[in-house]
């Protein structure tokens, strides 16, 4: 059996533990790819579709971690984590050498090098993954998958961890917590997205608008602005900020409209009052000449303690 | 002359009232689309390329505006429109009768209704507009142009004004504040998504990785959360919100991952703390299985003051 830890892509077995929407998506997609594939979950029952589709139902985590080089853990949190990595640890010391464990659930950075750390204490390898698509996703060109541990053992299992995500398998470095960072990078996007078009559609509804009506024009927006990140990164990165576009200055002068706007309507302040304040302070730092870009450095450091005319 | 305002779209005699970077931009495009041109602005040389190209110059506004039908105005802010319609004003109580001005400034909502009230007490139309566009854009497919004001205005004249954005000159209704709104909302739309992208950059930044590597991928989701937009968009119009994807509580939980993650690194938390903000009141007014679209009753009304463990 160890020796298929090393074999070809299509007979690696994989074991996936935590068989929520998640977790069973993930199994689907290496069943698929015709791996042999163990699944367990701690209350039962989840297994039964899987199982008729090929999977082998195990009883324990141990039995399922026993039958796999690969181990895909998907469960509710860290904590869950924490104790299952407790339970096989009570089962069986040795279980975890020469495997490698990749955690799928949604975490932090601390969490995952806490279990890293864990896991190569016991002598097996940890990546810690971040998935970003939705369950039906898995194993399609449009799923994205982020990992982050040893190169070595991410080499090892791409082409097993392939069938995730066929076109968007990346390792993004030795760092343990660089996936649950993008995680929480890309999350925190795409809230900030939906904020706006949800400023904007409750500013446009206070004036009789319909939200459906500001869709298409607010979707037309998003992706022009998705269009020009790739310039701005390069400006970050390089450290400078030139305003081939408009400037912080002008920049500015538009947001006052916005809060005026969105206070005479009766809206709420919140998001226009957050892009004044750190436009405000790149202004007072003498940035009005320079990109949008040039924010980055009001996001690199904690907000200052509001002033006495800040009203926050 | 009189006669050429309503005479087909390629010979209606258009007048441009500023000549920035846009201005320049407008009248090109008129003049590419074979409009009699007559430009002017407020310091002279700005009109030279114009003329090369077949714009005839004007000493003066009240002359510009005699020359056309249609009266594009693009200048600084509602302060030099008001200085403008002052000038005509003095060179001529009549002037502005029968023809349409059309206000392509950045402005308010408030400001634009000012504007309008004045120009139809001088007997004239007046359509607000809200250019979404950089000026090299505009004449393309890529310009994006809104209107505000009577039907019948903007009808007489969207002939010519499709010389500007052939693809996208829209009219949004009768109150002449609903451009300035759009444009506002847009702005606002466009600040969120960037704010969420250098939140994201500045936290991969404090852990090591480079902004132009977060690029791809945020560009990625970006345009994914687009797509989201127009069920979301039915969801507040109906005023239900099932989670057909995540609920509101599972994105709380997220949340509190991102705000501890840069909270850990020692970038701003401003971000984090808003949509925690957001997302608390709606779980607190009981929404936290509802989907995220939810959070539109949050934004529909000003933000209660912060509670005494805020921190705001």
């Amino acid at each position: 059996m160890i020796d298929d830890r090393n074999g070809s892509a299509k007979d690696v077995p994989v074991a996936v533990l935590g068989l929520g929407l998640m977790g069973r998506a993930l199994a689907g997609a290496f069943l698929r790819a015709g791996h042999p594939t163990t699944v367990w979950n701690r209350t039962p029952g989840k297994a039964d579709e899987l199982a008729a589709a090929g999977a082998r139902p195990a009883a324990t985590p141990e039995e399922a971690v026993g039958a796999a080089g690969l181990v895909v853990v998907c469960v509710f949190d860290h904590t869950a984590v924490r104790a299952l990595l407790d339970r096989l640890d009570a089962a069986d010391r040795g279980l975890l050498a020469g495997r490698v464990l990749v955690d799928l659930t949604s975490g932090t950075a601390a969490g995952a090098r806490e279990h890293a750390a864990r896991v190569a204490a016991a002598g097996g390898g940890y990546l810690d993954g971040a998935i970003l698509a939705v369950p039906p996703a898995i194993g399609t060109p449009e799923a994205v998958v982020l990992y982050s541990g040893a190169q070595a053992d991410f080499e090892r299992h791409a082409p097993a961890l392939r069938s995730l995500a066929p076109d968007a398998t990346t390792h993004l470095g030795e760092d343990h917590g660089l996936s649950a960072l993008h995680d929480a990078a890309v999350l925190g996007l795409m809230w900030s997205v939906l904020n706006g078009f949800l400023h904007g559609a409750a500013l446009l509804g206070a004036a009789g608008a319909d939200a459906a009506a500001f869709a298409p024009l607010a979707a037309r927006s998003t992706v022009t602005v998705a269009g020009w990140l790739a310039d701005y990164a390069r400006q970050i990165d390089a450290g400078a900020y030139p305003a081939d576009d408009a400037t912080l200055e002008t920049h500015a002068a538009a947001m006052d409209h916005l809060a005026e706007e969105s206070a005479a309507l009766g809206v709420s302040t919140e998001l226009p009052d957050l892009v004044r304040a750190l436009a405000g302070r790149a202004l007072a730092a003498g940035r009005g000449g320079e990109s949008y870009a040039a924010l980055i450095e009001q996001f690199r450091r904690p907000a200052p303690p509001a002033g006495p005319d800040g009203g926050e």
